[in-house]
């Protein structure tokens, strides 16, 4: 076990985020994943010189729906650390269970030539520093 | 081979679904799918009544950005039948290629009890119509 | 001048409320409007048999640019009473100045026949009670 | 009259524009005024140097409300030419009718300074070719 522990917010949701259906809508899920990631890595990443990362593939998984007028927290943590990209692992909580998961592969891209570039040294120690490996996650019962 | 062509439509983009990438937001690419789906649905369902129907889960490839101001195309079908569950594979295509393709697994659910129920044999009829099982699209060149 | 304060909440951005132009969307604001406006609603208008409401009409000022990674804070008030109508100001505001200012007209609507109805005695009780009339508002420094 | 016709465009509508009341929310139809604006401007603008442009001021009339299904048609013109701004006229279209109507005050913006500047001889002379006052559109029948 590591001893890293998510980085961790409050997501307020917003009565738009309803479709139709009275609850949140499935493609509003993933900008809410957005904003928990992008909050966690302006911690993670600080004084990092930045570089292009984009979403390169993405899973879901909606457990129960997500209602508006429920507090709600997001879960963010660094899953997989690879030569060219990282997985961010996020989660949507309410009542205390998480209602939405899911795991996004980060690629960081040389703007220049538009590929996949390897990771910096800092942004690898950045990562390893928010890492809890999946297995880890599953012992610890946070999968 | 089956002979089941996928379900295409026109998808105008909105100068509005571009995040500050300058390329398609990757939860935009989400409504995008839905929208398609729900038109492809329109079309399969036709006459057949009305049951919840709920994004399960999701997974996303994202392979080429999308740009705004570039014609695109979506295509929808069916990939997987289940018991309470069928698999709806989507594609959006930029410039005579896939940008991005994704899987989205829906569950219908019995409203009263709010628990996956059985596919009916009347929607199980409309999901056979549509189907190009997985190993099929392979063969075809259509994945 | 009336002892009515408005309605406050803080009212967190989000990256994606951010447009090419690296500031909030205009569009965007009216949704952030909204939520401040629902939030207000369901503190001033507890109790009261719920009735369709439609917004008939808006004007907004987009006076500074809002900014990602600031601090926002909504304010909406009462700021009109009429016979099947009502209208709410609300503001947004970052660094201690307002940045957004706009009005709502909302009309209640009879759901039988899709027509405006008289506000009930209820409901108009409970708007006086977040009345800020105009006049009154700017003489007290808050337009 | 003058004979300048308004831009008119397909604004095809999609799904997740309607929220919990089952039509076009109140802020995604400012949603599709930009993106209707952007299109026209993109033809009316051609091969001007790009500034920023800012929108100022809105003011919108929900007539009726717009219903996802139906054929939705845009039509957008310049009504006003200022200073160091110009307004322009929305309108979204289902059924034959005008379901919404509104004006948007743009203002161009030195980006050096961050202050509003003249309109420029290019740009004052593309937005008179795209003119319909706001008395000749009254009296042709146009608001």
């Amino acid at each position: 076990m590591t001893g890293v522990a998510p980085f961790t917010c409050a997501m307020p949701l917003r009565w738009s985020d309803q479709d139709l259906n009275a609850h949140v809508n499935n493609a509003k899920v993933i900008t809410l994943f957005e904003e928990a990631r992008i909050q966690a890595s302006s911690q993670w990443f600080r004084g990092i010189p930045e570089r292009p990362r984009l979403v390169r593939s993405l899973s879901v998984d909606y457990v129960h729906p997500l209602h508006y007028g429920e507090e709600t927290t997001a879960r963010v943590w660094i899953s997989r650390i690879g030569t060219t990209s990282f997985s961010v692992h996020h989660e949507l909580h309410q009542k205390g269970r998480a209602c939405v998961t899911g795991r996004s592969v980060m690629v960081c891209v040389d703007p220049e030539v538009g590929r996949p570039e390897p990771l910096s040294p800092d942004l690898r120690a950045a990562l390893e520093a928010a890492l809890i490996p999946e297995d880890t996650a599953e012992r610890a019962g946070q999968l």
